[in-house]
């Protein structure tokens, strides 16, 4: 690009298709219950815009039992990148079967690998499998229950992992200096719209390469009907 | 009862009694999915606590669409009372089938006969199902879409009648009086807890047979995690 002092930099590009895709989510009249749903809006300001993503229920597994469910030498494949850079949806899909012996297919891996394997599910998913799911900041798994899980090539009973993920907002410096809060902070996050929602006890997440991203699971993104928000506007 | 002067009338019976019952409920640690949860809070003040109830989806029938799943001559029977007077959970079960071939069982219908027949789930049962479901206050089925139902005696498709019913409201003269609020009017619901949510656009439905009591459906429900709300609150 000739010049250049207008340039744009590579997160301002992301968000202007984030923005474009959006809009093109939003006449879409059936969305697939697995995908992850967002919603962009740029009255957040600097220095970057609000972002309200719906995590739909998930899991994040170990390579110990990556290789328990797919097999040895199996590697996560990007089906596609999420907002941070570096996560990703694999190709990869589990079935969960809960006490009731009811089943949940399809539930997809997201990576990277980590190094504890969880699975987060809504409330809604906990009461049709048979359980009663507990309310946890990723990786915090004290007196969680644990769950079957099966794959391609053999199945997975975790004793502990499974959890409601706590509602929260990744941030950068840069966005809790803008807000004025810091790492373990609660703010609010006010959804308008036909069926408007102020959700309290959003966990403020700091991470360096994080930038700002709200996730809430899909019985909040259902409340709320993300997808008719006519605004979005986190309060400290 | 000798005196009289101090007699508790039915409605105070009824509602210490669902006081005590809610508390044992809060203590149940898997709640079935297709019964009605319930939790009360007497902070609401006269004329009626506040009652706050999660409609789990369910069905309206009309005689004759009663008759077509269950056999001529049927008759809804009475599992248990609801907590509006002569509003019931009849013992009947029907299949809902949508449009991506799935099925969703044991979807009850409540009682009395309506004059017509209608299907109200959260946007959770319809993504699953493959529905765009409106947000309608019962029984306004313009533009809204149809589904097939199973009976143990036939099946049924409606063209229309699917609905997710919008959060609100039943107040009595007194409840109005006493919230400064008239039939139509939208309300806020404020639920402090572990998920705190404040919802919206609560709309207000005068009937004069009614008492105060809210309606929200499962994915409101799950959102704010009902069951662990240590406040409610219902304000103008």
């Amino acid at each position: 690009m000739a010049g250049g002092s207008t340039t744009l930099n590579r997160r301002d590009v992301e968000a202007l298709v984030r923005e474009v895709l959006t809009q093109k989510l939003r006449g879409q009249i059936n969305p697939p219950p697995s995908s992850e749903r967002s919603v962009v809006s740029t009255l957040g300001g600097p220095p970057h815009p609000l972002v309200v993503n719906v995590s739909a229920r998930h899991m994040h597994v170990t390579q110990a039992d990556l290789e328990t469910l797919f097999g040895a030498g199996t590697k996560l494949t990007k089906l596609k990148d999420l907002y941070q850079e570096g996560e990703f949806a694999s190709e990869q899909l589990v079935t969960l079967v809960g006490p009731r012996q009811r089943v949940i297919p399809s539930v997809r891996i997201l990576g990277p690998m980590r190094n504890y394997t969880q699975v987060e599910l809504s409330y809604t998913d906990g009461i049709y499998l048979g359980l009663d799911l507990p309310l946890r900041i990723s990786g915090n798994h004290e007196n969680t229950p644990g769950i079957t899980i099966l794959g391609p090539k053999g199945a997975l009973t975790i004793n502990s992992g499974v959890i409601r993920a706590e509602r929260h907002v990744h941030m950068s410096t840069e966005d809790m200096n803008y807000y004025g809060v810091k790492d373990g902070d609660y703010m609010k996050l006010k959804i308008d719209g036909p069926c408007g929602v102020t959700f309290d006890r959003v966990k403020v997440r700091y991470h360096p390469k994080v930038i700002l991203e709200v996730h809430i699971d899909t019985d909040e993104g259902n409340a709320c009907d993300l997808e008719t928000a006519t605004k979005m506007e986190l309060i400290k």
